[in-house]
C-alpha cells in the first residue's frame, strides 16, 4: 500500500484504528449497577464514565486534562471575509500566553493544563479561492506536528483553535464534504455581517467549485480547503486515539478537523465527545453529520477550546461519581423493592 | 395587612421582594464590551455574569458556593406510589453524611460546600389523598427553617432535595398550580412503572380533586399538596433573595418549590437559574411555566441537588471570564475593523 506520498502514513493509520476496551466498559457497567442511585439516574454522566473507560482502558479518571489550542493564518482573508485583521491571530496567541483570554479563565475554573501552538503565523496558507491551501507535504507535516503536540501524558484532551479567517475555511470543508449550498455552511464567525458575510459565502462557493474534482478524498479536502490549525487538530485527534487519550472537540472549526477524519473512517471519532454546540448556525448540522450530541448548548461562538474546556467539568464529575460513590451494600441503603 | 396567621409574613415578603442592582449590571456590560472577544461570543456566560452582579450587587464572583439539600418523608407513599421504601430517605441522608452519594462527588468535582437538612423524617407529612400535607403553622415553620438554613455567607446557593415519594407531591403541586391532567405531570421518578405508575397518577388526581377549592392560593397549594423539604426549599429561595444570594434550582421537585413562589409573584425567581432539565418528562414543561431555560440537559433524574451543583461549573467560569479576561487595550489586541 506504500506509494511514497506524504499522506500514506495517515491513510494507513485511518484504516487501522484501535477499538474500545470492552473489558473496561463491562467493569464500569457492573460497578454502576451497584451505586447508590436508581439505575440510569445519572443520565449522560453514566455514558461518559463508560466512554472514559472504553478509550483509556482503565477505570474512569481525569487527572491530567489538557487543552491544546492551535493557531493558524489564512490566505483567504484577502477576499475580505473577516471583520478582524489577520494580525489578531498572533495578538491573541500573546494574550493566551499572558493569561488574558477566555480560555485561560476557563482553564483556571476547571483546573486544566493549556498548551498553545502557533503554526507559522507569518506564513498564511494559500487563498483557497485561488489554489490549494497547502501542498501534501506541508499538510502531512502539520498533521504530524499536531500528533506530537499532545505528547506528555494528558488523560483527557480538549481540542481548540484560533485563526482569523478560519470559520471561512471550516465552512469550505463542510461544504466540500457534505455538499448543499455554500450559504448552508457559512455564518457570522467572529461577527461577519452584510457585505463581509456575502463575500464569505461567495469565497466558500468559489473555493469548493475550484477544487471540486478532488473532494472525494477527505485528506484532499483538508489540504485544499483547510488550514494549518485544522490539519494539526486532525493529527492531534488521531494521536489521541493511538495513545488512548479521550478527546473533547470544541466548536465549529475544530469540528471541521474532526469531520475530515470521520469522512475517512466513520469510527475515527468514537473516542471523541462534542463539548458544546456553537451559536455559529451550521455547527448543529455539522455535529449531526459526525453523529455527536453536544454536552453543552450555551450560545457561545468563540473557539479557543472554550466549549470543550467548559465541558470538562461534566466529564470530571462523571468520573468522580463513578469511582467515588458508595454501593448500596457499603452505604446500607435498601435497593428497589 | 396583619391577620395573625402563620403565612402572613410570607405573604408580605412575597409582595415586597428586592429587585436587581441595575448599577452593578451596567458595570458588567461596560466591562464586557472591552474584553478580548467578539461581542456576545461567550453567549450565556455573559448573561450569567450580569445575573450574578444583578443579584449580589457586586462584580461577578463565586467564592463560597453552597449546596443545600433538604430531606423529607411523605404520607402519600402509603398509596404505593414509590418503588423504594420510605426508609431510604434516612439511609440516603446517612450516605450524604458519609460522602457516598452522587452529590458528594459533584461537590468534590466543583469544590462546593454541602449542607444536608433532614426534616423530621420519622414524622412524614399527611397523605395528600386524604388530608392537607401540613397545617399552616407547620408549613410556615418549615419555610422559616429553610430560610435560616442558608445563613452563613454563601454567595451562590444550589437548592436540592431527597425524599421517597416526593416526585408524587411535586407532580401534585404542578397539577394544582397549572391544571391539565394528572398524567401530564406524573413520571417515573426513581423508577415507578406499570401498576406503581398507575397508582401514582391516580393519587395525584385524587389529591388535587380533594383540595381543589383551595388551590387558587399558591401557599395553600404548598401546604396541602407539598411536603416539608418543598416548604423548606421555598423558604431558602426566598431568604436567598433577601440576602442577595443567587440561586441555582435543581430538578423536578426543587422546581415545584420554586413554582409555588412564582405563582405568588412572577418576579420571585428572578434571582434563580435552572441548573438542569431532568429526564422526568414533565420537568421541561414545568421550567417553561416558570420561564427558565436550563443550563444543562444531560438526562439526569436523581435530585440531591446534582443538576444544580453540576451547573456551578458554568457559573464559576462565567464569573472568572468576566473578571479575569484582559481588555483589548490591556492585551494590545486590535478591535473589529
Amino acid at each position: 500500500m506504500t506509494t511514497g506520498l506524504p499522506f500514506d502514513d495517515f491513510r494507513n493509520l485511518l484504516g487501522a484504528l484501535p477499538g474500545p476496551d470492552e473489558a473496561a466498559v463491562a467493569a464500569v457497567r457492573e460497578r454502576d449497577a451497584q451505586l447508590t442511585k436508581p439505575a440510569g439516574a445519572l443520565g449522560r454522566l453514566e455514558e461518559i464514565a463508560e466512554w472514559l473507560a472504553a478509550w483509556t482502558g482503565r477505570p474512569p479518571a481525569v487527572t491530567r486534562p489538557l487543552v491544546a489550542v492551535f493557531a493558524g493564518n489564512h490566505g483567504v482573508v484577502e477576499q475580505g471575509v473577516a471583520p478582524y485583521p489577520p494580525s489578531v491571530t498572533a495578538q491573541m496567541v500573546e494574550n493566551f500566553a499572558a493569561g488574558g483570554a477566555a480560555i485561560n479563565q476557563i482553564c483556571v475554573a476547571h483546573d486544566l493544563g493549556l498548551k498553545v501552538f502557533d503554526l507559522a503565523l507569518d506564513y498564511p496558507t494559500a487563498d483557497i479561492t485561488q489554489d490549494a491551501a497547502m501542498d501534501e507535504k506541508t499538510c502531512a507535516a502539520t498533521m504530524a506536528f499536531g500528533m506530537e503536540a499532545i505528547a506528555g501524558g494528558a488523560d483527557l484532551l480538549c481540542i481548540g483553535e484560533m485563526g482569523i479567517g478560519n470559520t471561512t475555511v471550516a465552512a469550505a470543508i463542510f461544504h466540500g464534504l457534505y455538499g448543499g449550498e455554500a450559504s448552508d455552511w457559512v455564518g457570522p464567525g467572529t461577527g461577519s455581517a452584510g457585505e463581509i458575510l456575502e463575500r464569505k459565502i461567495d469565497a466558500v462557493a468559489r473555493a469548493v467549485a475550484l477544487h471540486k474534482p478532488h473532494l472525494g478524498d477527505p485528506l484532499e479536502v483538508l489540504r485544499r480547503l483547510g488550514g494549518r490549525e485544522i490539519a494539526a487538530m486532525a493529527g492531534a485527534i488521531l494521536a489521541a486515539r493511538m495513545e488512548r487519550v479521550p478527546v473533547i472537540i470544541d466548536g465549529f472549526v475544530a469540528t471541521a478537523a474532526a469531520a475530515v477524519l470521520h469522512a475517512a473512517n466513520p469510527a475515527a471519532l468514537d473516542h471523541c465527545l462534542a463539548g458544546h454546540v456553537s451559536a455559529e448556525p451550521a455547527h448543529a448540522m455539522a455535529l449531526k453529520k459526525i453523529g455527536k450530541e453536544p454536552l453543552l448548548s450555551l450560545g457561545m461562538r468563540l473557539g479557543e477550546g472554550t466549549g470543550a474546556a467548559l465541558a470538562t467539568g461534566i466529564v470530571k464529575a462523571a468520573a468522580l461519581c463513578h469511582t467515588g460513590m458508595a454501593t448500596f451494600e457499603q452505604a446500607g441503603v435498601s435497593e428497589k423493592g
